[in-house]
């Protein structure tokens, strides 16, 4: 190790010293704000990062002329300073400086209590910390004869007595702080919280402010602000330990403010709290944050020992941002800047209320967030039961398999004994917005007793009321008390803040009118997915349905969907009424016509006597429309031509609902998009036909209108030849879910099996499903609008796969100039947020 | 029409005549080639494609001048002369001039009776041809009264008479000869061989020789090879029109050379005979290629009409192609470009015998090539019933679902009463190699009564004798007469030449000794895809794959694979000694397991006994591993990442077989095959376990040896990648069908119940598992090639997937500079001779 001589191995921290983030951390500079605001700061001393990492390289800076700095005999601390807060760091020493001499001198002025309390207490940490010796020998509390105990447990451990010397104390608190840091596992914690390898530690010394001392003595800590809502309110305590006879009770713990429930300092030194409060807000307006601050009365003295950034729930976080920039200390775009975008999704679920009671049974993996109660089922049947119903049922399986996809939607949450956070029941349940824990190994499922049996000789019956907690991976018994989503003002105040800055557009996927209806909520663009099929799995529509199926002919398919043509334009009249006006892109049938078949012998009988058709036609039907490979098969466009008059009828539900609903409120344009498209040929064919469509129903209504054709890109193929495709496309919308599926060849429902060793191993560095696949999924979206803008100008593009609401697909699709993103309702928000962080790190580029 | 100035409206073709075969058509350049070599022929006139478009176009020209070129009152025919001979034409028109004088005078000079004989056909041929009346209205044979009806009727129907003015005639003729030509059916006729839009029509007239005369009369026709074998030999007949009275009797048949069966004009005549071959041998010289000579004779004197090339099977067509080129006449590049790659495959399959009498029951589409002859089965059960009891079997079917690929292994031929081109049968056995015919709509299978109804009152049942040509669509009832492979000499030669001038590669694939034998039987550069979850399907090898499937622990399911390492390592020794040396492709286990597991109750509960597990754990077991899309599921490089144990048998029993077959001949180095690969990061997995395998290999058995890896590329990712896979494989090879079913997002399993639509619709101009999609999955081949070579120059390229045989995609691989394709064993023959037409063509490009 060179001997740098570049820069001052430790730096006094007053209000001009060159203190820097990156060079002392963030605590050193945080401690120089509030000197600067001439808070009563006691005396602090600043290591730098080179220095810290020097002692733990082996070289010591002059801690005797360090420990002069603080004048005769301290007592100091010593605190970890990394450059970000997050990254952690080794505990804080208290009471450095601490011997015999102190210690009889203390004795003295303080009593024999207060000395060894305080001697006891530095012993152990260094114990612990510095010799690291077993931490069991060291645990016992302040009390006759601890003190003692200690010293001669240290001097049988190490064969040394207790070091004297303040300045060798120093030294080895300071390289072992320097060492832990170096240690794998505080590395390995501090880059799960994003820190880069060579981020390094600094530290700093502080003269300890006595808070055992006659007169008012204690230490506390204050802020304003809610932890759970963000909403104004000081809050805190503190612990007094005043010396006896001075007219105090030693270990007191008083609220600081008046209250109802006990005690205040307000009651006992209103000026303190006062000083205390203004302080607070001096912090806010000079540090432009919400801080938590540290305290320390010495016999009536205020000393601010440390400030942090107040802990925060994503909603208080939220508040917090607008309000300091409502408030002009920051702006909207740091305010904008300052939320997370994935942090909102906490905000649209359900959570369990942070400050009400838990009664917790285990926990498991936090796999999709949110939390919801219900009672427990093990089967996906019971669950779809338990939801027709009205009940709301907690699927708990020792894992999922696709044929329990039904159970999960019709469940309000999922828990799974197996699995990590890339098994079926997690990427399933991240995808339908439902909380679910999985790999919850503690708890043991009985099927055939029916139980969930839980650690502690807990037990639960089928039918009993739990909740499930998927932000936090706990399961609890019982209804546990619920914080509605936090869609208050802040968050839309924040969200049209993000939507002044944004360019790229976010819409949401939504079928029906109730996701219309969220999506409008949250401000979505538009719809920029509308299934139908969903449409068609209602009871009396399915019953038509398989009508349909079974005609043999053209004209009789053409009957039974006359029928089905009422409910569809209906459908999309609600849809067009709730989104008024703005764009609606609808995807035309595109399930495998197998799917709404009866699978099971009973239900085909009974569709044969529904259709009065024998039952060898009804099962013969059945084995002739099974697929080996149904993502793979007969649908999508491959029906919309081959049996077009499903086709046919949609698009006259569009048409006429457009009429209608334009008779009424805003004109719409519908756009209709064609799925599985794989040749431009199958996009001309689709198209003559919904045009002759919408002539037709011009002619009829009298009413004029236009529409957009346009084509969802699923397939390598389309990406590739979306040249030709665009010349009969205004939009191209990439479905990067079966995109992802048919570039990796890979089944969403099957690769639950072992996307989790997959990731484990580094396969895959994410799963393609939940983060889109850059390299590959990427370079076909990238290809295929690049050739579908060079054939047509003003070609619409979009994502609307499930990733569309990633902020990684935001910042990839704005990249490529796409229009618009579309994702699930609930993603909106995040969508739109992370859209305006994009838009704001380029401005700061620029 | 412009009169255009710049070419003769006719031209009488003379040796040094400016005939063209562009612009007057192969006949008229034919015709001209007999005349320079002095054969006699009539007089002729050709009339260029730019006057018969002008007369089709109203445009007539000086008719009553080209008669004056034949001299006073002549008789004419006239005939068809596209560029193309395979392009068709309108019919021949004979007789043209004959009117009542000239039938006055020939009654004169011939008799009545062949005066009438050759006004008559004449008056048909003009009323059903030119004046388009009902043909049954001129359907009488000559005899009594026939003429004069014929001219009645006429009269009758077009209220004029026959016309008597020969410009007249001629005028009509050529016209309705020029429109007919531009009909619809005969465009589509001809664009269906390959003619393009603008191909157009020239015209021969010429003078006719009256083979109806006195003294030896008559017309016949001469070939010199055998057309279905090509053998060297004189055959043809000649039909007398000898006057009676002259000493002959009329309408008589004689065999041109002597023969057992009957009189022969060499006996009558043997001075005609050796004429007819001393021109044939020169025609043969001159115009170098096998001709059939049409000739009359008029009152013993010999004339040449026609010549066209010889009828030919496939076969015979190697043959002539290779004696022209042995004996000098042509060069052997020509005798190559002569034979068309596909034709090739017809030689490689048995072939009913054309000669040998047919008993056909009915038709339908020829779908698959060769013949077969086996007992009628009706399911595919009842298929592999027969195949164990070492039986041929036809299996026939309404149409096949992909249910009865099995039966279709079993069976020797399969048979539809459904389907098309494209349809699930015959997309399947072309796969397969077997002979196939669908959508004989004439058959009626009556499942009930186990029979085959045929027209006409025909039936039969389960277990009958039938013979199914899949090459030209006949079913035959009983054991029809065969004929082998073709894989004589010729064929041997003709490939050994191909070999000499080719510049790409021909592996086979292939599975199994057998195939590989065929591989290198058919001279294939080795086995470039060698399927290995083939090997694991035989029964006593089955039963211990399901025990490895149902170990729980990676050493339970090692202890099972040891007990199928030694049968594997048989598997690969067979192989390699067959190759002896060649290069062998082994691709890594890639099936998903639940193949390998029973799927009825039945079979579960004895595979339950067998394991001595309760049944409840196999159905269990079977229902985990059941996936909804197979096809994008736990298979390939995924299986082989997650139970590594497969493959690190198949890598030890590859190695061991090297070690081995290295010992007894020449050394082998394999090449390992990793399937399904989508990310770098699999190759890396693989390459590390294997290159454990073989240290320990090497290790034990103290041999040194080498071997490559490779990767099959598959899906779209893996070509996008290529550049960073080609980084840990010394190959890729691309394994175009599942390629063509992720590109297109389409199953072939699946596909077959659309894919016949959309091919007639032009959805898709071709089945892209049939003929490779040069746009879509082409491209990504390209990306693939480019972005591997780049990362690598030595990396080896090829395809490995069913089109790999076909000339479309060698060519496709040869430009992008492809090492070698992979194709059915069966294929090798026409991919060889194919790569040599490629390298030829560039060839006479440069």
């Amino acid at each position: 190790m060179q001997k740098h001589s570049d820069f001052a191995e430790f730096t006094e921290i007053t209000p001009s010293a060159p203190i820097d983030k990156a060079r002392h951390g963030w605590r050193a500079k945080c401690l120089q704000r509030l000197i600067r605001i001439d808070l009563p700061v006691p005396r602090t001393v600043a290591l730098p990062c080179d220095t810290v990492r020097a002692i733990a390289a082996g070289q010591m800076p002059d801690t005797a002329r360090l420990i002069g700095l603080f004048g005769p005999e301290p007592l100091m601390s010593v605190r970890p300073s990394p450059e970000d807060p997050e990254w952690g760091g080794p505990g804080t020493v208290l009471n450095v400086g601490m011997n015999a001499a102190r210690h009889a001198a203390l004795t003295e002025t303080h009593g024999a209590e207060a000395a060894d309390a305080l001697y006891l207490a530095f012993v152990q940490a260094y114990a612990i910390h510095v010799a690291r010796l077993d931490p069991d020998m060291f645990a016992e509390a302040p009390g006759p004869g601890a003190l003692r105990a200690a010293l001669r447990a240290y001097e049988d451990e190490t064969d040394t007595p207790f070091p004297e010397d303040p300045a060798r104390q120093l030294s080895e608190v300071l390289r072992s702080m320097a060492r832990a840091w170096e240690g794998t596992t505080a590395r390995l914690l501090r880059e799960a919280k994003g820190a880069p390898a060579e981020a390094a530690l600094g530290l700093v010394v502080q003269d300890m402010v006595l808070a055992i001392a006659p007169g008012l003595s204690g230490s506390g800590a204050i802020q304003f602000v809610d932890s759970v809502t963000g909403a104004a309110m000081v809050s805190g305590r503190v612990h007094l330990q005043s010396l006896k006879g001075a007219g105090e009770k030693p270990g007191e713990t008083l609220f600081l403010t008046k209250d109802p429930r006990g005690d205040s300092l307000e009651d006992r030194a209103p000026e303190v709290v006062e000083a205390l409060i203004r302080h607070g807000a001096a912090c806010r307006a000079r540090l432009r944050e919400e801080m938590r601050i540290e305290f320390a009365l010495e016999s009536g003295e205020l000393w601010i020992i440390d400030a942090t950034r107040t802990p925060r729930s994503s909603r208080a976080g939220v508040k917090i941002a607008v309000v300091l920039a409502e408030d002009g200390i920051i702006s909207r775009e740091d305010a904008l800047l300052r939320v997370e975008p994935r942090a909102l999704s906490e905000l649209l679920h359900h959570q369990v209320d942070p400050r009400a009671p838990r009664d917790r049974v285990a926990r498991g993996i936090a796999a999709s967030p949110g939390a919801a109660t219900g009672r427990i089922v093990f089967t996906s049947a019971a669950a779809q039961a338990a939801a027709a119903r009205g009940e709301a049922s907690i699927l708990v399986r020792r894992e999922t398999t696709p044929e329990d996809i039904r159970g999960m939607h019709a469940a309000h949450a999922v828990l799974t004994e197996r699995g990590g956070m890339t098994s079926h029941a997690a990427v399933i349940a991240r995808g339908l917005g439902l909380p679910c824990i999985v790999g919850a190994s503690d708890i043991r499922i009985d099927l055939r007793e029916r139980r969930l049996n839980a650690p502690n000789g807990r037990s639960f019956r089928e039918g009993d009321v739990i909740t499930v907690d998927g932000s936090n991976g706990e399961i609890l018994a019982g209804a546990a008390e619920m914080l509605a989503p936090a869609l208050d003002g802040g968050f839309r105040t924040l969200l049209d803040w993000a939507d002044e800055v944004r360019d790229i557009g976010v819409r949401a996927n939504a079928d029906t009118p109730d996701d219309a209806r969220t999506a409008r909520d949250f401000a979505a663009e538009g719809i920029g997915l509308c299934r139908t099929e969903h449409m068609f799995f209602e009871e009396d529509r399915l019953t038509v349905m398989r009508e349909m199926i079974f005609a043999d002919t053209g004209p009789d398919r053409r009957v039974a969907l006359e029928r089905l043509l009422p409910m569809q334009r209906a459908d999309f009249i609600a849809l067009f009424d709730i989104m008024a006006g703005q764009p609606v892109c609808i995807r035309l049938f595109d399930p495998p016509l197998h799917e709404f078949l009866p699978h099971d012998r009973e239900e085909m009988r009974e569709l044969a006597e529904a259709l009065d058709r024998p039952l060898s036609e009804v099962t013969r039907r059945v084995e002739a429309l099974s697929e080996f490979n149904p993502m793979l098969g007969m649908r999508g466009v491959r029906l919309g031509i081959t049996v077009p008059e499903i086709y046919d009828m949609q698009a006259r539900a569009i048409f006429e609902a457009t009429v209608e609903a334009s008779r009424r409120g805003a004109p719409v344009v519908p756009e209709i998009m064609i799925p599985l498209v794989s040749a431009k040929r199958e996009v001309e064919l689709v198209k003559t036909r919904v045009d002759a469509v919408a002539a037709a129903v011009r002619n009829e209504t009298g009413a004029d209108f236009t529409y957009r054709l346009g084509v969802m890109v699923e397939t390598p193929r389309a990406a590739l030849r979306a040249g030709e495709i665009a010349q009969h496309a205004a939009f191209l919308s990439f479905g990067t879910n079966d995109l992802t599926q048919m570039t990796y060849g890979l089944s969403r429902d099957d690769a639950g099996r072992f996307m989790g060793t997959y990731v484990n191993q580094g396969v895959y560095s994410e799963d393609p499903f939940h983060i889109l696949d850059i390299d590959g999924v990427g370079e076909l979206l990238n290809i295929g609008a690049a050739r579908g803008r060079a054939a047509r100008d003003d070609l619409t593009l979009s994502v609307c796969g499930e990733h569309g609401g990633n902020p990684e697909s935001i910042e990839f699709c704005r990249a490529l100039g796409f229009d618009y993103v579309s994702c699930s309702p609930f993603r909106v928000p995040v969508a739109r947020l992370a859209a305006a962080h994009f838009a704001l790190r380029d401005r700061k580029q620029v």
